[in-house]
């Protein structure tokens, strides 16, 4: 892949970051949370850009070259390759807060069911768990952590709008899901939104066995 | 094995299929999807031939020499070697879809689980999840993939039958279970047939997983 | 640990037994089926002896010098080390049977939890799955096969007696279980033996699943 | 980080638990039962000395520089580093029992929901399990093993008092659970404290799966 940088962008400054989404790509894929080349991830590289996974690429293979720069608005820059189907959703992250350094989608089956269980309420409640503690800004297993459940669409924009509204609305946002679909969760930088990701898995994996069992 | 080459396929052509073929099954059987010497997989090597895993081999030690040439009525070509018991499903498929390019025939927990579960449906029917979009042709989670589960039997005859007897009423066939016995499916080349496996295992687990918390 | 062979033993044969035996045992352990130094495992070296695991060590670190030498009354041969605690039902089937090769016992979660759901039953009932073909002498999955589960006591005549009692009373066995505490199987040689319990753990896999799923 | 030892214990001495401590790590890291930072282990070094991990860091990437000395008040000795948050609930067992050599408190999937389903009986009573031989006393699957769930608090007083009290009524005590938050468990040395864990992780799968399965 053909990759030209605007000369505010160094080529080190956009290798560091396509060698860490792609790293941690791997790792994801490993554990088998993006079956089938879906998934995609960023990171922010200035205030007016993105690296982004390329559509369609095998996420447990991903290396530098399957990496591409955005502009905020999802536009390629540079570069004649197809950013990922949901780059709308990337940038809306990073327009919306300066904060946000990356934006992890995954699609593990436990994200995937817990998507489609909860679809019907439109959101999922977790509280009582420690590992809460482990979403920045949380200190204590008492507090209500909220994941809205929002419908599946082809059509992004219709999906943007609804994350627009959770926030406009002043509801705290620290991850989503999509029905049928898998998870965005983001952070100030890779290391806090995989700490996120890890623990959304793990507190969506108690959810649904908890579910199970207080049934039996 | 001692396999013998018709003048019109080269070793080379044979080699890289069987090498294909072998690479595959050991990472199939690496996820415990050919438990005890099941499952079994093939290649198009042209209009009139495929290579196939000989009979009872275990997968996850599968080389070069557990391979062999096979015409699409299912004889042995160049080889005293037995081909799987099950090779009259695998050339059913090359000679109806001149396009089909691979046919993996695999038998994991799920896919005999689920096998079971639906039996007396004779069909499995998913929609509403995004990952159907990882099955050539679907473009959208709206849309319904059918899989049927045909009744199990020692008898291959009666498989085939069944599976003409299904395309022969018009009906779309990505892939089909028999019941106890797990799944096969095939696609344009080994690339696309091992995406198609992963989404419909995939699928499958997901499907399991929310009927057992739905009634939860 | 010293080991003094019979003069109708070499020690080459004896290490080719010992090697494979804990070659066998560390894979059995890398699958978690001997959690805490449970489990035991045994091979015939000849009309007279078998060699077994020394009682207690870590199932995932084995070496040669953890296996020892028997008599088929269960007594050490030519070592000071005390054999495990079972040792008797190993012995048992190299006596009633003298084309039995070798004997494997292990404790994974599925055996354990599947002898406990079925304790009161007495025994469990499989049919209907392809993978029953993987025990030897089976040739369809419309066989029924009966693994029995006896009662769990520190006191193994007891569980030499029920064996012997189920033997003879002409009903076949392939493996049992004890309630709470895990499976034997055995075969001609150690290769059969492993594609016995690999079967076995799968199809116990299947029928718990399946009873889960049925409930919903 | 720097480590200042008093003249008493020798570099050897504590880098020995160090290095064990973090290998230890590492391993239950591996099998991601220390979710997203979360866990802490310790090993006793002398009468009045323990080494504990640092707080917050990646258990899955332990090395020795993540342990620190403490004396058994909870103190931090010859570092600026600071102690696990939980420090409290390791030195109140290095306190009242001078044969505990080793604390592991782990975070699983299983130990979580258990902890929560349970939460209300405030105990699990373990009974017929063979494993419950791995628990260092117990010679027999009759005997019941009772380990408590006490209630989550982010207040460590709150919990030593609730164990104090546990322990001053004169009931027996291997374990315990905190109310979705995971086990604590010791032993003589870290291996028969790894041994414990191993086996009430297995024997809290068993009992899960048990209840689903028997509702079914």
């Amino acid at each position: 892949m053909s990759q030209t940088l605007p000369d505010t962008i160094s080529s080190g400054q956009f290798n560091a970051c396509a060698d860490r989404i792609a790293t941690t790509a791997r790792a994801l894929a490993g554990k088998g949370w993006t079956p089938a080349t879906s998934s995609n991830f960023s990171m922010r590289v200035d205030a007016d850009h993105a690296a982004i996974t390329v559509s369609g690429r095998d996420k447990g293979k991903l290396g530098r070259d399957d990496i591409m720069l955005i502009d905020l608005q999802g536009h390629a820059v540079g570069t004649d390759a197809r950013p990922s189907a949901e780059t709308a959703l990337h940038v809306q992250l990073y327009r919306r807060w300066p904060m946000v350094g990356a934006v992890l989608h995954t699609h593990s089956r436990t994200q995937t069911v817990a998507s489609r269980l909860f679809a019907a309420d439109g959101v999922i409640r977790l509280q009582g768990w420690e590992l809460q503690k482990a979403i920045s800004g949380h200190d204590t297993h008492e507090s209500v952590l909220e994941i809205p459940v929002f419908p599946n669409t082809q059509h992004m924009p219709e999906l943007v709008a609804r994350v627009d509204a959770w926030l406009d609305a002043g509801r705290p946002l620290h991850a989503y899901l999509i029905d049928g679909h898998g998870i965005y969760t983001w952070g100030r930088d890779l290391a806090e939104t995989e700490r996120h990701l890890e623990a959304l898995e793990f507190l969506l994996d108690c959810e649904l066995d908890l579910r199970t069992l207080r049934a039996s």
